[in-house]
Order: structure tokens, then C-alpha cells, then sequence
């Protein structure tokens, strides 16, 4: 039946959205149980990724964990908010204000305490505010610096779990300071640490202008790839939309290389169903996902693998179309 | 002294801003009371950008009015917000379901009467849900004509004021219906009113590739520059960043054709200061734009327009250099 | 068997091929009766699209349509190549020299008599120079008003014939005239003679960030849609790739709108494989372009027509997935 | 009179330039001893950049050595083409068909030779043709070990001069290999041979979404910074613009970065005056280039510097605009 990798949905996908322009958010807000119970409710899901604080503030971390078995799911990474409250408007780690770091980092730290009891595999370190707005804002020297400092302080704290980048180019600062695979690899190595890990996120490297496959082969060959993000775009923002309903053959080649690589870790979907009924955007998303699947393991590895020799557009095609039409 | 257009400020520049990210909010609420003395304390600003229903919840528009004359501010357009309210969520205009569809005219047509105690020029719609995120989602052809017959339906209702349509390529549907200047034009002529106009966005006409002083040179030949918002941005997406801090040849250029056409419009500041304060924010811009339009005041227009006639960028880079570079 | 468009490519795209960094060409030259044997060999294909002068040259119009008939290919629209003479380097019908612009007029006077010999359908006014690179380096109201008397002249010239527009967004100027489709309606309007008509290329409506399936319904809606150019593009440039190796959604969804107006225009393969065999190329592009038709006929429409009734994206895409995915 | 970088011209610049839709180019053929005499009239350039093995071919390097000397230009590093001839049309170094592959290192090898005796600091490698077109097209991870292979062999060859790789997102590839700063520098590390470099062109650093001066500042903290072309560009493209027309504040800062480092590498101009005089065109550059350092001397660093620390947009904009605005 081939390769068939873990899915799993990140808890925000059925919570309450919000925008610039619905700040009120598009549905009501949604605890966490209910996150959970609505998660564990799709079929094929195996897995949840929670955000800290978020889904920790009512709930203490063992009763979440309690929740999770009850619904029959295992936790991926943690992902860490630390983007979400004011002070850290300006940054999180990379922020020159002293408290607002310290309180970035302790949340990072508390994280980790959080994952051990949940046993989430990681953390999952998206740095949203980490970055700038204008040409001249930062030192951009000394922000990498503090990032890489803090990333060092949390990594060496907690070295029975990853610590995973997740770049993106952009949002909600103008310019993200860990924009593409290639600095995220770069940052993880300067860190220095053995559990330091990436997260590609697909729609993140369609807007980073790279093609996902590509980026997902070098990290793999760095030994970094920790997770993945799953979704579409239209590749010029963070469009977060229901997998398999945009980008066909870049979300194949992706799931392609993943599957060459025999990827055993997580495939999270991660989407803002903004305006839809978030359960059935997910079972929609799981199955789309689930059918690209089914199409990777339809393509002949060995014929590709030939025709990949000749570099040739016309012979590569001829492998791949095979899974799509039949003239 | 030469051009000098009237500045303005939308009144939400210096409210609460939130983002998908922040929901919550990068400040406090600011009641509409304090928005209209904060621009009111701006020097050189002599106008400012109303929304509705969102200024005239808690006051009255004749309370309105007399705030606005205490802070010595005329009104512009007042912007229609038919975008923030979950029954918009899939379209406000063009939404296929009547009752959400006809409670978006009714706003439109109560924030008619509302102009017209405040003296505002018209309206600014601006569409904000009326697209698309999915290839299929929508019938297109249905999609435009329920607009422009709402459109028809508000202006034919309004004959003293103007019905301006703002366009902008995304967000936060990830498609606009209306996404470039030339089919706001062609849609204001659809309508076959004499009182639509367009309003053109600085950092909307990069995000749609164009540029922004020949969108407006088309606006002002087909008579219908009803409106200018201003401000910066990277050309992907609706940064709403200051004015003068990124794009400068584009933004002299914009200034520059407004100035040949004797613009005397408003010049309404359109930005997003999240992370700033936003008066000061403010009052940075203002000083900006009329650094802006000082330096467009500079250009020799008989040797530009002379210059134009070679079609060569030499030559015309030779005019325009004289009001930046000393060597 | 459903709806069954006619199907031709460009000369060119048989042709030798050169770019900036290669400008010695991808192949050798291949003189045009070699191009119109290699499009008449490939099983489908039934139309080609010549360019004026180009492949006017060494031969007579009446030989090129003696073998236009030897092949049994008929002539879709001549596309006139105005654009790739030194004279026209900073614009042809908008040049602000009147003999190069006059230049190019004539050229398009004498395509419309090789139009008629070949029994074209009409000229593709694709004005690749007729833009700019630089802010301020052309006057944008002359320059629009010399390029609507050009296209008022020949189309008065030739009644018998339609003069199509085709817009680009850029390439080879850093800004082109005719930039989107709605621009393209427009001056299509402001010509004011009923044959002139717009060519939307799939690739160039992704490049304008237009969803290309929107903006051929609103062609079709004006009754302005007299041609199609497809390919395949990343979007942000003018890839002029293969068909159905990139973009499969959306251009399953191009396609739709075209069955749904029951289009009976030609489908004119344009793509530039620099790289690959022209002839294999082409094949493949074919066979993907029928394979992708294949798939719209399949779509059933009085479910995507109930479902875009809902404008949700899940009940929409339910519709569509269909065709692709069988879980 | 502060920091003074020097300053250096591509010799393709003032050559004759072609692209896909002018391949008989827009002037004609410049032969080198012209281009360095070209070159060397321009007040202000001290420096050219030839490249391999176009301006070898019909003179000698002693020859071509000679004629710097004669018009008291040196020479920067020498450009590396080994993307325009069809053998290489998909790959030069990552190209697996051997024979290619070595004629490409071979060729570099030659270069290598040819930069000793006019001096030339290093080599510059752009890898135009190593990408790719198509999704699936290529083995990624193969590709790039055969990229580093050949950088390593060129680099052993030549330990008394650079290996200097440019990246650049993609043309004339759809993607190019080494698409942005930190994967360069990711592919200089690996390479593992201390006279590997980076060079950063400020339209290319736009084209991959990057803020050229946090890049500039990333390759100077890994000591790898080895050159800088300089230019404009919209942002999406690489448009080889004339410095100084476009992107005002984001070329200061890119110089502010190089001045605070006190870089003393060239500043090569790498523009394509296509419509323009080229002579004409550089001088321009030239001056533009001049005005820029000087605006970013006029920078009041201590200032920056403290309103770095508040990473406040307002606060850092205060300092920047005393250079441009005088209200």
C-alpha cells in the first residue's frame, strides 16, 4: 500500500479566526477540549499539535494529556506562541528589551515543560514577530545574535525533545528574520545543538519562491527535516488553504520526495478555514491529502528516477502524467 | 508654493489594529471621540476618513459633525465597512444570499444619510469580501452583476454624493472581485451613473502590479479620480506602511501626475501603524508627504515633458535626479 | 464526448528559441515551412498561428497558404510582430517618433493583406515594446492615446478582419501598456469598432494576478473573448511552459468557463520549451491540453452551479475533486 | 569624505544586449577592446568585470591585460559564462551528463588561468542554466552534490584566488539551484575551502524577497561578503535597472551595511541599458551610485545605531529622513 505517512491537524484550524478586518474573529471562540474532541473526530487523524500558551492556560498540561488519550491522539511538537501578546510586538527572542526576551524565553522553557507531560515530540518555534517592517529598523546583527541565543538557552534546556525552526518569509512583520529553508538550516547549525531541527510548511516555501520539493530534499540531506506543515497557496502570501485545490503537481513532487525519503515524522495540516465549517474543511483536507498520497505512491520511483538522469521536461512528464491522465 | 493638495487621515490609522496573529489587538480600543482628536492634532491635516457603521455606533452623526468642527476637520468619503460582520464573511454586494446581501445596501444606504449630516464628499466602498478563495468557488458573471447592481441601486439613491469604489487585488479574500484600477473604471462605468467614482490606493496599485501614476493618469482621463489613499509598501501585499520610508521614485511620480492634473482631491493617509505609536506615526507621515510633495513641487515639468517626448530613461532620469542628487 | 475546442500552436514554439543569456539561440533557425510541417505533424492539431513579418519573409502569403493547406492546418489570427525591430525598442503604434510609429502601423496594414490571403481570422496585437521601464519615462496619456489611434486605424482598415488584443503585465518592458485583461477591455471599448476582440493568455493572466477562469468570463460577458493563448507559468513571470504540468486547478477552471460559454474559438498552445525537443514538447503539451479538457467535460456543472449558489469553498470543491481524486 | 567603495562596471554592460524577443539584440556586436574602452571613459570607475570566455576569445589575456592597463581600469573578478552555450542549455557543473559537466569545470579551469594574468581577483560563478523548469524535473540532492563537486575542484585549483558564487533566484531557469543569500553561503561552507566567497547583487537580492542589507550583513558575519553588483529593480525581476531610479531607501541601506563594515570590495555595476545609450546609461549609474554614498555618509550612525535599539520604525525613520527631507 506504500508509504503512508502520520497526519495530523494543528489545534487553530478548528478554533476561532480572526483577521485585520474581522478582528471580532470569523466563528466563536472554541476551547481547547473541544479543539481536541473536534480533531480527534476526523478520520485518518492521528495526531494534534497545540499551541502554548493557548491551549495550557485553562487546562493544566495533564489533563490535556489526558484529554488527547481520550480522543485517541498523540501530540506532534508544541508550537509556541510567543507572537500573540503585545510585548512582544517587536520580537520575541531577537527583542532588545530585555524583559520582553527573558519572558519569551521563560515561556519557551515553560513549553517544554509542557511537551515533556503531553510528550509532544518538540517544539515547533515559528518566530512571528521576529523580523522588521522598514530598511533600517534593526541591527541585523545583533537580532540574529539574540535568536540564536535563544534558541541555544531553550535547546540546551531541553535536549530529550527538538527544538524546530519553522521560516517564512513574511507576516505579520514586513520581513521575517528566518525567511527561507536555506537560514533556517544555517540558524539551526550556528545553534550548534543535536536536537536543533526545521519544519517546512508548504505554503511557506511557495511564497519563499522556493519549490517545496527542493527545500524538503535539502533539509533532509542536512538531517534537519523535524515536521511538516501542510496546505495550499497561491504562493505570493500565507494563504493557508485546503490542500490538494491549488497547486497539484508541486504538492505531489513535494509528497514524492518525502515519500523517497521514506519521511516517518508528522504531516500536519495547517490551514485557516476562515469561512468555512472548520471540521468539514478538515475532513475535505484530510482526504484531499490522503488522495495526493495515494498519487505519490502511484509514481514510478525507478522511471522517474531515469528520466531525472536525461533532465529532460518531456521524459520527467511522461513518468508523472501517468498518475493524472490517461491519454 | 505650487500644488498642495488637502491631507487627511482615515480615522482608523489611529485606533485599535489587530491582525490574525494578534487579534486581540496591538493597542486598546480607541473610541471615535479620541481618534477624531488625535488627527484633529496633526499639523497640516485638514481632514479626515470616517467609517461606518463603526464611528456612528456610540454617537450620532449630527454629534459626529459637531466633533469634527471642534477639531476643525472636514470630512472626506466615509468609508463603508460592509466587510466586518460575520454574514459578510462570503461577500457583502455580491453575496448570493439576500438577506445578508440586502443588509450591506441598507448599511450603504444608512451611511448615505450619514454623510450627509457630516458633509462627507461620498462613499468609499471598498469590497473587502466580495471574491474568491478557491478556483470554482464562484460564478463570476453572477458575482459582478449582483455588485454593480448594488452599486446602481446606492448611487441612483445618492445623486449628491459620490459612490467611489476602491479596488485592491487581495485580502482578505484571497482574490478580489474588483483587483486593479482598470476594472474599477470599467466597472464604474457599468453602473452608468454619473456619481461613481474610483479611489486609488498608493500601496494597492503596487500590489497589483501596476503603477500607480499611470493608474491614476487613466483615472483622471476617464474623469473618474474621485480619491487618493496614501502611504508605502513592498509591492506584494497591503503593507499600509508610512509614506517616504520605501518607495520614493514611485511615490514622487504618483504626486507628480496628481500635481500636472492639479489634483484637489483629498490626500488620505491609509496605513496600519501597528507597532508604533500611532499619532506619532501619524505625524511622521504628514511630514513625509509634504516632504513628498515639496520635492514633486521641485520638478521642472516643461524639461520632463520634453524629456518624455524621447521616450529615453536617460533623459528623463536627468530632470528627475535634480530634486535628490547635488552631483 | 462533450465540448471540443479547436486546437493550434504557434509557429515559434517549433522555432529556434533565444534568450538574453543565450542569445545565439537554444536551436537553430528553422525556416518557416519546416515550422508549418512540424504543427501539421502533431495528431490534434488542426490551426497554427503565424507571425507577420516573420513568417512572411521568403515566402508569399499565397505559398504560405498553399502550405497551410498541404498540412491541413488552419490559420487562427497572424500575430504581428511589431516589437522585435530595433526601431520599435521603446514602443511601436505608441512610439512618440512618428516614423517608427508609422512603421509599424504600415507592418500592421500589410499583415491584414497577408491575413486575407491565408484566410487569417484576424491580428494578435500583443505591443510588447508599447511600455516602460523607468518611473517618469513616458507620458502615460499620449502614449495610451497613440496606441487607441493605431488600433482605430487598422481595424478601420480591415472590417473583414478582428484586430485581438493581447495584454501582458511585462517582459520585455519592465511595465507594459496593456497590463490586464480589464485594461485590454477597456481600450478594446474606447477603439469603439466592433472587430476589435481580447486574447487572454493563461500564462499572462496568472503573471497579472488575475484568476485567468474570472477574467475570460468577463471577456466572454463584454463579448470581447477572441482567442486563447495556453501554456503553463510559475505566476510571476511569463514561463510559457508545457500545459498540465503546473497549474492544474486553475486551469481545469479556465477551461470550465470556456466549456460552460460553449467558447468555439481556438485553444493556441504558446509555450517557449527552450529546452526540450520543440516537436516531443508540443506532442506532450497537446495530449495534457486534452487530457485537461477531458477533465473539465467530466465536471458536472449543474452540481458547481448549485454549489457556487452557497459560495463555499468545501461544497465547491466536493464538485471538483471528483474528476481527481476517487476517495 | 568618508567611506568610498570602488567602483566597477560589467563589461556587458555597455556591450550589445539581446532577449527572447530581440535576439538580434539591441545594438550590435561590441568587441572587448571597445567595451574596456567604454568602460574606462567613465569618470569614477576604476574597475571592469569581463567575463569568460567571451572577452578571451579573440584577444589573448596579456592582450586583454594590456588594454586595462592602457585605460587604468583593474579588474574585479572575472564572470564565469558557462550558461550560454547549448551543451550547457540544462547545466553547467550539476549537468549529469559528463561530458558537459567536465567541459563546464574545464572551461572554469581555463578561466582560472585567464584571471592570474590580468590579475582578476577571483572568479564569479553564476550558475544561469544549473536549475530547473518543471516540478519533478530534476534529483535535487544529486544536482547539488555534482554543483559542490565541481565548485571544490575549481577552488583546489586556484587557492590564490576567490570562487565567488552569485546566487539568483531563477533565469534563465524557471528556479535556479542557488537561489538566495543563505544557501549560497550554505554551499560555500559545504564546499569547505577557505577561498570560497559570496556575492550579493542587489537586484537579485530583491527578486528572492531578501532585504539586500540583512544579507549583505549575513555574508559579512560569515566573512564570505566577496563582491556586490549593484542596480534596480521592481522587486520581481531581475530588471537590471539603473542604480538610484527606484528603490531609494532599500539601496541606501544596502550601502549603510557595506559603510558600517567599512567594506572595501568592489561596487560593480551590473545593469542592462537595453534602449539606452549604454556610455550615456553607465555615466548615469555612475553618478547615481556616487549620490547614494555619499546620502549614505551623510547617515548619522551613532543616531542608528541607539534607534536600532528601540527596533522603533519611527524612531530610526527620524534619523534616516534628515538625509532626504529637509522639513
Amino acid at each position: 500500500m506504500g508509504w503512508s505517512p502520520k497526519l495530523a491537524v494543528g489545534a487553530w484550524v478548528v478554533g476561532m479566526q480572526a483577521d485585520r478586518f474581522m478582528p471580532k474573529g470569523y466563528r466563536e471562540f472554541v476551547p481547547t477540549e473541544e479543539k481536541i474532541r473536534r480533531v480527534g473526530s476526523v478520520p485518518g487523524v492521528t495526531g494534534i499539535e497545540l499551541t502554548f500558551p493557548v491551549d495550557f492556560t485553562t487546562l493544566k498540561a495533564s489533563e490535556v494529556a489526558e484529554l488527547l488519550k481520550q480522543n485517541s491522539l498523540a501530540a506532534t511538537d508544541i508550537g509556541l506562541n510567543i507572537f500573540g501578546d503585545v510585548r512582544w510586538k517587536r520580537g520575541s527572542f531577537s527583542n532588545r528589551d530585555d524583559s520582553a526576551r527573558r519572558a519569551a524565553i521563560d515561556t519557551a522553557l515553560a513549553a517544554v515543560e509542557a511537551a515533556r507531560v503531553i510528550e509532544a515530540e518538540g517544539l515547533r518555534m515559528w518566530m512571528g514577530q521576529d523580523g522588521f517592517d522598514y530598511p533600517f529598523q534593526v541591527d541585523y546583527r545583533r537580532q540574529r545574535e539574540l535568536l540564536i541565543e535563544g534558541f541555544r538557552e531553550v535547546a540546551s534546556a531541553a535536549p530529550d525533545l527538538r527544538v524546530d525552526i519553522e521560516y517564512k518569509l513574511k507576516e505579520p512583520r514586513a520581513h521575517s528574520l528566518i525567511d527561507n529553508a536555506s537560514k533556517a538550516i544555517l540558524f539551526a547549525q550556528e545553534v550548534g545543538l543535536p536536537n536543533m531541527g526545521v519544519i517546512i510548511d508548504f505554503g511557506h516555501a511557495l511564497m519563499s519562491k522556493e519549490n517545496a520539493a527542493e527545500v524538503a530534499s535539502l533539509a533532509l540531506q542536512y538531517d534537519l527535516l523535524a515536521g511538516v506543515h501542510f496546505n495550499d497557496a497561491y504562493g505570493d502570501w500565507d494563504d493557508d488553504l485546503i490542500p490538494g485545490t491549488l497547486n497539484l503537481f508541486e504538492a505531489l513532487e513535494f509528497l514524492c520526495v518525502l515519500r523517497q525519503a521514506d519521511y516517518q515524522g508528522w504531516l500536519t495540516l495547517d490551514s485557516f478555514p476562515f469561512r468555512e465549517d472548520p471540521v468539514e474543511a478538515v475532513k475535505l483536507s484530510i482526504r484531499n491529502t490522503q488522495g495526493l498520497i495515494e498519487m505519490a505512491n502511484r509514481i514510478d520511483l525507478e522511471a522517474l528516477k531515469k528520466a531525472q538522469e536525461t533532465m529532460d521536461a518531456v521524459a520527467t512528464q511522461e513518468v508523472i502524467r501517468k498518475v493524472l491522465f490517461a491519454n
